[in-house]
């Protein structure tokens, strides 16, 4: 018979008592976690968000609420009221915050029952996720859980209280705004008020943010959902959450330090951390050279180099004909690698091809000497001058990636993470951040044959660089930051173009019509006229920063109701079809290919 | 020329510098409010997000920096450096908190220009609201706008403070949701990877914050973006903000006082003002009966009537057949009203009209007697009996409404806010709460002929009232509680049902079969099933809030970038048409019936 809670109400929580507690009468409130029955006495761990408490039924000590616990079953939820008490010698359980007492229980509520769960919540391994996404409610009640669910709370409590005391103002922006043709797919909404037209989701309050600069507000951040309709890789959400800010009348340097001034914060608050200032900070052109990736994981070192200069006039066809084309050859060494077997090596090499490589040369150095498929065509002086310059001792293996630049960085940087993981050179306490600065303004469109924006078409150009406009746009470097945390890219910004003779000149070196420009940033173009102070912001992905912390192994477990990879909840069935009465009030039709119908 | 910050940073804001600072050299930023040339000396009002500062450009303090000014405009972009210098006596400006003081200065940079602007920015009154929110950036320079968004975020910084020290989780839940066939129209979402289906925006968090407390996060609160498909009345927008709240293990009385703790906090930080406790409480019933409104503003009294009794047999047939049908009559005593003329009496008619009155009946009570088209048919004794029952004195008047009970408390509770308007009862600066308590947990449904939930049917009853769901399930009275403030409802909630007997009484005291119940509530009442604990939750309309203490008069004026009644944004022009490319790609056609395509 279920009970109400009447006049109850927890004294505790399951996390809280101790030794000082001893002989108080408590009442506390909670989930069965464990029941166990030894010597006609029942034990129960009974669990709420802070931890766990032993309750105990003892028959000779309340004959009724033994009597009444003789029917609990797991995951049951009880209020119990009793007597603080010192666990018996050798009882206890250190492990535990209240391991060291137990609760004589003198009177049980019993407050609801449970079903038997699809799964036990303590344990993890044999249930698949699409299960567990099905009844997240009862995955969410397992300690990893809400251990990053709160963690995640932490975080966001600490970089807004932070950001409050820094003058930000919390302005919200609207989520029902417009399509923009540029960057990912946006998720549309049809109107009902407007027929034909739609609304989409912001794949970022970009523009929002940069009004309320030209409006004033000075310091602007807000904690957002934000939209992208992508082809959803392991680690992306359809919908993702962003700490956006943007302030006024400061330089890269300013929003810098606070950023910095922020992570010591949350260091220190949410993982209990002292974070060392200032942050590395790298070019992009260091990062490509010797990480191979804008976001390099800079917790170790096993930097890649670029030896055109040494191979390229070696008889190994690929290497030649690599650099010939305009291409590179980098090489990596890792150090202590030679123990590598064959098959490794083979699935190192599965590994590079499957990115894009062609394959994947390697010199070992053995003690007794060299082993390589290759070096019977580098020919003697070229293998010792690598051997030199990448510092080959015994006992390394050097590999190489040739081919056309992008797609040689692409997989020896994947090829030096793995290679990373696989020497155990990451050491997985540590947190790394790096500022990586001077991005390129632009990149050269080889298909479009003109210049297109590196970030967006408002991002400045460092200062010095502006005559650069008129000689050679391409070296143009921007006024943007990402700040990478242990090779993830966790932010990115840049100080904002606010005059127009230089929004002018990014726009003819873009080569865009009025009609173009006046098309796709009409409105916001008209805006910067009217007195735009000089501004700048950056945009945090609280989700990857969040799973970084909680080092989770994917951004669903620090999110409490996350979508599969096809974008569905499967807790509730989303998304789901709807009526045809609710799309002719939408001015909508499905409209799916034949192949489909069947 | 426009230069740039350089190393110049902010030493002030324009809203700080006072007599304490003379001697000081300074350095501000911001925007040209007003230039005034005054014997060859230029003044600006320089403005920024904090306040307003005097600078000032003498050319025999500097030529360089004065010769500059010439060239300023209204809302050009400055910084200047300069020395605080005392206003000359009678020039000092005690309006201002600056007032006393002015910058001398000597050097400036224009940062920036501004193109003449389609309205100035203190001035408001002749410029349409289209125009302002096509330009909404730069309506958002004036002050009484930049003091309601800074309130506003004064308001959600306190709320999210306060809830932070009280244990709340800030917990995000999902925008690509179900949608469900009950309440207000949806928002939907089509998606690509899905074909066919759609998801749709949240018009609450309901079911996923009471998830939560199945998963055992015990506190829980968001303030986030809620959706309805409405058709828009001016204090409504698509998109609206809510503080989302849920608790476990906790009874109505825990809830309430929790909120009026926090208001009392919202008033001392945001408006500064002390809040007394507690705040009143009163039952639906009783609200109905004296305002005619479950949301009664109680700011003042002048409360309705019943007067059945009285007029129950009396010879005016409008009276007597109200009652005889089932209905009404109530009155309301307009005291000092009898001033009214012929002309004020027949504008208040027609406003009662308009909202389904067939006339108004009143009686007039001047010093030399009643003036009343009724009182013939009522008769002396009846009349006497009115206006006893009414404490009707000389200058008095008394009005009348009858008919079916809805319709009368419709207009009659539209009346008395009217008339407390007109008659000057209405303190503007008080704030006047009320919880009103007691709903009615289930409505009859005429059409339908059954029960249907007055809020969901998640709502527990009231725990002495479960017996009459055998008995006399209408007159169940639901934990649900409604907090109302200066006559509008800015939040409700109520306790959950955590019990599956009673969720099943109640499902079947509703009359759905199993398919239903099912289709609309399946996984959720699933979920109920695993162990929930005794929990209820609140929300609360932030807009509503904060337009109320900015005395707004509309949710217009505490929103940055707001929604047209026909629910566009004028700014950014959503929504608006897309490409064919992108409905294809999301398997909708656009299907407008014909007449529209013209």
């Amino acid at each position: 018979m279920l009970e109400n809670l009447g006049s109850w109400r927890r004294t505790h929580t399951c996390g809280e008592l101790n030794l000082d507690n001893l002989g108080e009468e408590v009442i506390l409130m909670g989930w069965v976690q464990r029941r166990r029955d030894h010597g006609g006495v029942i034990f129960v761990d009974l669990r709420d968000r802070e931890g766990i408490t032993q309750v105990v039924f003892n028959p000779e000590y309340n004959k009724e609420a033994h009597e009444k616990a003789e029917s609990l079953r797991s995951e049951y939820v009880l209020a119990v009221k009793g007597i603080v008490s010192k666990r018996p010698e050798g009882t206890e359980n250190l492990k535990l915050k209240t391991g060291e007492i137990e609760v004589m229980v003198k009177e049980l509520k019993i407050l609801n029952e449970s079903k038997v769960l699809p799964f036990t919540i303590d344990e993890y391994s044999n249930v698949g996720e699409d299960i567990r996404l099905k009844y997240r409610y009862l995955d969410l009640r397992r300690k990893p859980l809400q251990k990053n669910i709160i963690l995640r709370h932490n975080l966001v409590r600490t970089i807004r209280e932070f950001l409050y005391k820094k003058g930000f103002l919390d302005i919200e922006t609207p989520f029902l705004t417009k399509s923009t043709p540029e960057g990912a797919r946006d998720y549309l909404v049809p109107s009902r008020v407007n027929p034909g037209k739609f609304y989409a989701l912001p794949q970022s309050p970009q523009m929002f943010k940069q009004l309320l600069m030209v409006s004033g507000f000075d310091k602007y951040f807000q904690i957002v959902k934000c939209f992208r309709d992508e082809d959803l890789r392991a680690d992306r959400q359809p919908e993702f959450t962003q700490l956006d800010m943007e302030m006024s009348f400061i330089d890269r340097d300013d929003l810098m330090n606070l950023i910095e001034e922020m992570f010591v914060e949350i260091f220190d608050k949410v993982l209990g951390l002292k974070l060392e200032r200032p942050f590395p900070k790298m070019s992009y052109k260091e990062a490509m050279e010797k990480y191979g990736h804008d976001a390099p994981d800079t917790r170790f070192e096993m930097f890649l180099k670029t030896i055109n200069d040494i191979i390229s006039d070696c008889d190994f066809r690929v290497f030649a004909e690599a650099v010939k084309a305009g291409g590179v050859v980098k090489a990596i060494n890792a150090k202590g690698g030679a123990k590598f077997s064959r098959k490794e090596i083979d699935e190192l090499t599965d590994f590079v091809c499957s990115l894009g490589a062609k394959g994947l040369a390697y010199i070992k150095v053995n003690e007794d000497g060299l082993q390589s498929p290759i070096i019977k065509f580098l020919g003697e002086e070229i293998t010792n001058k690598i051997l030199k310059e990448m510092d080959a001792e015994p006992g390394d293996i050097i590999f190489f990636g040739a081919g056309d630049e992008k797609t040689v960085n692409l997989y020896m940087s994947k090829l030096r993470l793995l290679l990373g993981k696989k020497l155990g050179l990451i050491d997985e306490e540590k947190y790394s951040f790096v500022w990586v600065l001077d991005f390129p303004l632009l990149e050269w469109d080889e298909e479009e044959k003109r210049y297109v924006a590196m970030h967006h078409p408002f991002t400045s150009p460092v200062d010095e660089d502006i005559p650069l406009f008129d000689t050679d746009p391409g070296k143009i470097r921007a006024k943007a930051y990402d700040l990478v945390l242990n090779g993830s890219e966790i932010g990115g910004g840049s100080i904002r173009i606010h005059r127009s003779d230089v929004q002018e000149k990014m726009f003819s070196v873009l080569g865009l019509t009025p009609e173009e420009r006046e098309y796709k940033f009409g409105f916001f173009i008209e805006a910067l006229k009217y007195g735009t102070p000089p501004h700048g912001g950056i945009a945090f992905g609280i989700d990857r920063i969040a799973s970084i912390f909680a080092k989770a192994d994917s951004i669903r477990d620090v999110i409490a109701f996350p979508k599969t990879q096809k974008a569905t909840d499967l807790m509730c069935e989303a998304p789901s079809f709807v009526d045809e009465k609710q799309l002719k009030e939408l001015f909508i039709k499905v409209d799916l290919p034949e192949d489909m119908l069947k």
